[in-house]
């Protein structure tokens, strides 16, 4: 697995030790949680009126309340709050969870732009909390888009009897 | 997702409000750290002594410390303690992490044979605090057989030009 750290770390030019600067403080306790439900409805309204219509359609088949509460009840339980997620829906399980979207690098960097702009427009987040959790998301994403390149390739070698290139 | 959480529930036999009574109470400052590393030290000495070779193999490439810290890391992670696995090595993500592993129905039976054992002889862990915990390892142990099987799914459909069965 350690690979999937270090094409995240490459791939998201974050330092391994800046992504797990969410650890430090607790963040939960020193934002509480309203701000966390107002930063994932912000993410999503941006998401869902996304003018790329490629980005946006990957979430047509969510719901968007469902998609805030997944959002930011996980945050909550990563950085330092209440099991909230694992309480109401079970394991993180942050690969398995995304398998069905196409997690492209592309993807990973419209998400982060919306996250930054989601972020830059939250008053009630202090510029060291921004910084700290911008490198996580970050690393997170290229984390998944390595989750995901992982199970392509895994497809591959399952089709080892084929004799076309996949 | 849902059918991740249903096929666990169903193979595991454990309702899914037993599986989460884990977050019932904080088990980590109940139990205290030094329990855990106890709990995992003991399941993973029965593992890498198991006289079934079919199961002690699946092991044979991962170093016993290591297994054992990951473990007991997060076990005290999920349980209401600091998150010392992710502090350490990144996400949990659990499917993503058990991808290199054959976790059939009758290893996740094995798995849980073993840490039932370890339980069993745990002195240090009361009995209701056991309870909550073997209904958690059992569902979580087929949710983990439930997302290989999803992945062998996926090897198949990405596989749609071969004109054999996978």
């Amino acid at each position: 697995m350690a690979s999937l750290e270090q094409k995240a770390s490459e791939w998201s030019g974050v330092d391994p030790k800046d992504a797990v600067a969410v650890d430090e403080i607790n963040l939960f306790q020193k934002l509480g949680l309203q701000t966390f439900i107002n930063l994932s409805t912000n993410f999503y309204n941006r998401v869902y009126d996304d003018e790329e219509e490629w980005f946006r359609s990957i979430f047509s088949n969510s719901n968007k309340e469902e998609a805030i509460r997944n959002q930011y009840e996980f945050f909550v339980q990563r950085m330092g709050g209440p099991n909230l997620y694992s309480q109401r829906k079970g394991h993180t399980a942050l690969i398995g969870r995304h398998r069905t979207f196409p997690v492209t690098h592309k993807a990973a960097e419209r998400w982060l732009h919306h996250m930054q702009q989601a972020l830059d427009s939250a008053a009630d987040i202090d510029e060291d909390s921004k910084t700290k959790m911008i490198n996580f998301f970050r690393h997170t994403a290229f984390f998944l888009v390595a989750g995901v390149e992982l199970k392509n390739q895994n497809k591959g070698t399952g089709c080892k009897n084929c004799s076309h290139h996949h």
